[in-house]
């Protein structure tokens, strides 16, 4: 197929070079940041374009992977191109889509990307949407080439997954950021902690989060729980994400949360 | 090595089981639930007993696996026996066991165990501090039979740990379980987003968090985030977490915490 890559980010990068390695034809790269878009064009075989007015209507499908506030102003100058498009956004409806052209969907990929890091793309989940069954039959076989995890999710879902994905890895990560702040402040290594980090992760790949979760707040330890937040001293923000975090913990353990 | 161990839980379990595997003999396995007892004590070859009047003193070491709150009380009764005793805690000061004995030390495990998974217990970082030089060398030389990961931490250290521990692994995993029950309750699979949790704990074995966050929080994108906490409905738990870890975040990217 021949695409056009409408953004330069994290998610335009990992998914340009899977269709690229796929096969397919990145037509042309778009940046408003000219360097960015020559990156990674020059990476995955394209032009790279800094104004939608050179857009080349010669292409099978336009992938708009840009900040979720542009994508609407970005998919109306798209329009006059009269070509499929889709987004990657898993929190933008294809609604913004449709207000252009009936020929739209959405390609979202479900994984955390980021430009330092090569992720092996047959492992990411790709949730798709199309306007009408065609074109999800089109998209879904399209991404069938550059992953396994392919399954068709409408808009309604997607903002779910969207919402679990922040939970999932978004808020993870930043507690791994202040683990690693506190050791920072002590001069220990945060390679002490990376194996927890791992295992943590490791356990929940198989089973259910809540059968697997350990520490002081799980056991209602409170003798533990008020020394921590003493060590944390004068970093109200800590003291405040242990203290909502703990509490929300032990109602789990009471089952108020579901299963324990 | 001649070993015993006072507890069942699931430090012990591991703990217990990598000692056997490395040719050392479990003497007893003592916890007052009888079955517990009985249960670990049968897959490591040791006699099981429910009452610490009936503990064997021909042993080298006693590893005190037990709940924080009852370690003092455990090390009071063992101390008749002059033999050397450890506890495997992370938040208890060794001073604790030096109100009873001068033969005395900590073998901290620094990772998330859990009876129903396997853990390779060479890649399990071992924190050990003794109450003296030549006691703090036959732990080292003891926990290098069963850990390639062999740190001397002294009490300060290893509160810091622990902290940074509930950090990086309790309150993640707590996270992966809000993700889970939103997902079941709009009937999403979980397995949907479970390469994302694999992933985001990935990146941070090479990377430090700070560089590899991402999410609406630190890009700032308020339409996202309060279209989020509207999802979030009525669970004012969850919303609680979302506005107090994106607003962490949100400052993490404004270089408030650290590097950006």
């Amino acid at each position: 197929m021949k695409i056009t890559l409408i953004g330069s980010g994290n998610v335009a990068t990992h998914l340009g070079a899977a269709f690229k390695n796929a096969g397919h034809h990145i037509v042309q790269v778009y940046s408003p940041n000219v360097q960015n878009a020559a990156l990674l064009a020059y990476h995955i075989k394209a032009d790279p374009i800094d104004d939608l007015k050179h857009i080349n209507a010669d292409t099978d499908l336009f992938v708009i992977s840009v900040k979720d506030d542009v994508i609407d102003a970005v998919a109306a100058q798209l329009a006059t191109h009269q070509k499929p498009m889709v987004h990657t956004s898993g929190a933008t409806p294809l609604q913004v889509l449709l207000k252009y052209s009936d020929q739209v969907g959405v390609f979202y990929p479900l994984q955390t990307f980021s430009k330092t890091k090569e992720v092996d793309f047959w492992q990411v989940p790709l949730c798709i949407e199309g306007a009408y069954e065609d074109l999800t039959t089109e998209l879904i076989q399209l991404a069938q080439t550059i992953s396994n995890k392919v399954d068709v999710v409408n808009t309604y879902q997607r903002k779910t997954l969207h919402l679990a994905a922040v939970f999932a890895c978004n808020f993870p990560n930043y507690l791994y950021h202040a683990a690693q702040q506190l050791l920072e402040a002590h001069q220990l290594d945060f390679n002490l902690i990376r194996p927890l980090i791992a295992e943590t992760a490791q356990k929940v790949l198989a089973q259910l989060p809540a059968y697997v979760q350990t520490g002081p707040a799980i056991r209602n330890d409170g003798t533990t729980m008020r020394a921590h937040l003493q060590q944390l001293g004068d970093n109200e923000d800590l003291k405040n994400i242990y203290a909502v975090l703990s509490q929300a913990i032990i109602k789990m353990g009471e089952g108020k949360h579901g299963v324990k």
